[in-house]
């Protein structure tokens, strides 16, 4: 009897080891159908003194005469950010994945998170990038009609890591 | 030893029985999160003589005196679309999910897939919707500062069907 107790245990030991490998390939063909629900191509990298760390930038819509508005999908890897800026004719940003930051001027720091919108005033300083564990993508869409966007200092170190400190 | 052999297989199958009830449950949990791969909520269903089909919105920014743009994100279910209609300073269309359908006025209907935009130039009449097996979810930036959206006559079945005719 003995024997045929440790023969049960194997067999009960073999199948549930079976199980487990099913599992782990269903979690990691899950993997794979997240990532695909990225729904814009990251772009290129961006390649300028007005960000800090990596980013990309895919130009959705280019404005013209008749269209004002620049509407891009930027992907800010963990700890990267916009120097401080403003927009003559104000920005929507649309937060499409992950944990994002967004500060104006004498502010607080605040969170973006998947799904939420921020509308950054006119000729508002401010700046937005990700969160130090986190990649985060947005669209932004720029008004073009008033000029350029303005470029000011990077966010330094302190200042990126206030909202820790709040 | 027959006895044993039963016991055997019984455990055999109980620990299968366990397995494919994980199985099933990690199946449910993995449905639950690609629902909640959805960006935006739907918002509420949309009431409106101008729409063909159930269609829902969720108003992400509203225009006011600085900022001229309203965006907003549209649910189509499959087989419904807008009126005919013209945007007096124009309309981005960013498909966000399935797959859709867009026509200008004496144009063929062109499919928008995820990831794909379109941009409706000034006062171009035109529609967009779900194609018949799929829903569309877009997000439309439509520029007020020319006054609101000008709605014409329903797409008929025909024209609708017209895609599938070409």
């Amino acid at each position: 009897m003995k024997r045929n107790s440790i023969t049960i245990l194997l067999v009960a030991v073999l199948v549930l080891i079976s199980c487990n490998n099913t599992n782990t390939s269903k979690n990691a063909s899950v993997t794979t159908k997240a990532e695909k629900e990225l729904i814009f191509d990251r772009g290129n990298k961006i390649d300028s003194p007005n960000f800090t760390g990596d980013a990309w930038l895919n130009n959705l819509i280019t404005p013209e005469d008749e269209n004002r508005n620049a509407v891009g999908s930027v992907t800010f890897s963990p700890g990267s950010r916009t120097s401080w800026h403003s927009h003559p004719a104000g920005q929507i940003i649309l937060a499409l994945n992950g944990i994002g930051y967004y500060q104006e001027k004498g502010k607080p720091v605040e969170i973006i998170r998947k799904g939420e919108v921020v509308k950054c005033p006119h000729n508002i300083p401010h700046w937005h990038g990700a969160s130090p564990d986190s990649e985060f993508i947005q669209v932004a869409i720029t008004g073009r009609e008033n000029g350029p966007t303005v470029w000011m200092e990077p966010v330094t170190d302190e200042e990126y890591d206030g909202y820790n400190k709040d």
